[in-house]
């Protein structure tokens, strides 16, 4: 029987999901796993939640600006809180989408440049010339951006991860599936590669 | 000049505060940290950030009945999941400060043994004969918890430890302070280890 996937839910406006996407390929990795990206809009998880951005919140926000940059340091990883922040990150997951149907060597490398183009770079992922620019860096083949970003297809595709998210439990970012249990928050990787090793706890 | 010691803010009726008491105390030992215990009450620190019990809220609430026992199986210490839930622990909170201030080689104790009554044995803590059976169990003097949950300096003093939580910056239980760098979560247990460890990152 084949090994089923880690699947990872995100929004790529989500430090905590930058953070896990740093440390979760190592841990597929080490486990013979592969990773399937879901990228996701947080919107309608906070819609369903009843939650707000956590660095809106009263106290909760406070700590999430210490906690951040923190958790960073302590995987090591670089991180500069953008600004504006959050932002709408519907224009890229549409990309990632489309270049999983039909361009699926460019998927993860267009996903870690998002990732750090705005986590590392403040470069403002929710413009469409930001996006072009990181398309072309690279080697997208010119007018991909606008062409996936405009495809209904790929719309109603970014729809349908929303609902597979909220039907598999998703309550923050990231959300992690792995053999139908749910991990969230980057936070739980100790876990998730705890649950890889010992098939399950 | 002296260590300071290691800060927990918790509330009884917080599952992850039961996990990180179990873990808590090996860490501080490894390095050579005391801990200070000081109860509060989730209530006041949920009116400010806005949060509602984490189990009565939609998606978290179904993600957290996965997540609180599965991480007690992470953790490898016994977890039930108690009924009522959640409770009100003024009481036994105000008799953990009572043995802080008059017979505090019973606090610790006491503070292990309302855990382990209420997550592990299904134990109301809220009801005052229940805190009386436990206080006889660790060999209490007959009438403390009478006394203790009646004096109104420590009701005072409960008081003043929710207001120093929050200003501390405490947004949910269990809250953690090392040399004034907050840490909210069993889950930054991690985080905790490693900046004992490297003395900050």
């Amino acid at each position: 029987m084949p090994v089923s996937p880690i699947v990872v839910f995100f929004d790529f406006s989500s430090p905590y999901s930058y953070l896990a996407v740093s440390q979760i390929e190592a841990i597929a990795a080490r486990h013979l796993r592969d990773i399937e990206w879901v990228p996701v809009l947080l919107g309608p998880v906070f819609e369903k939640t009843g939650a707000r951005p956590l660095v809106e919140q009263p106290l909760k926000g406070d700590y999430a600006r210490i906690d951040i940059p923190r958790s960073a340091r302590f995987y090591r990883v670089p991180y500069h809180h953008p600004d504006p922040f959050p932002i709408a990150t519907v224009q890229a997951a549409r990309v990632l989408i489309g270049l999983q149907q039909e361009d699926s060597r460019h998927a993860v490398p267009w996903l870690h440049a998002c990732f750090g183009a705005y986590f590392v770079h403040n470069r403002n992922i929710a413009e469409l010339p930001v996006l072009e620019a990181i398309a072309a860096e690279i080697g997208l083949s010119a007018g991909s951006v606008a062409r996936y970003t405009a495809d209904p297809a790929i719309k109603a595709r970014l729809r349908a991860n929303v609902e597979r998210a909220l039907a598999a439990g998703m309550c923050g970012a990231p959300f992690i599936v792995i053999d139908e249990q749910p991990f969230w928050g980057v936070d739980r990787l100790p876990q998730v590669e705890a649950w890889l090793d010992r098939g399950g706890f």
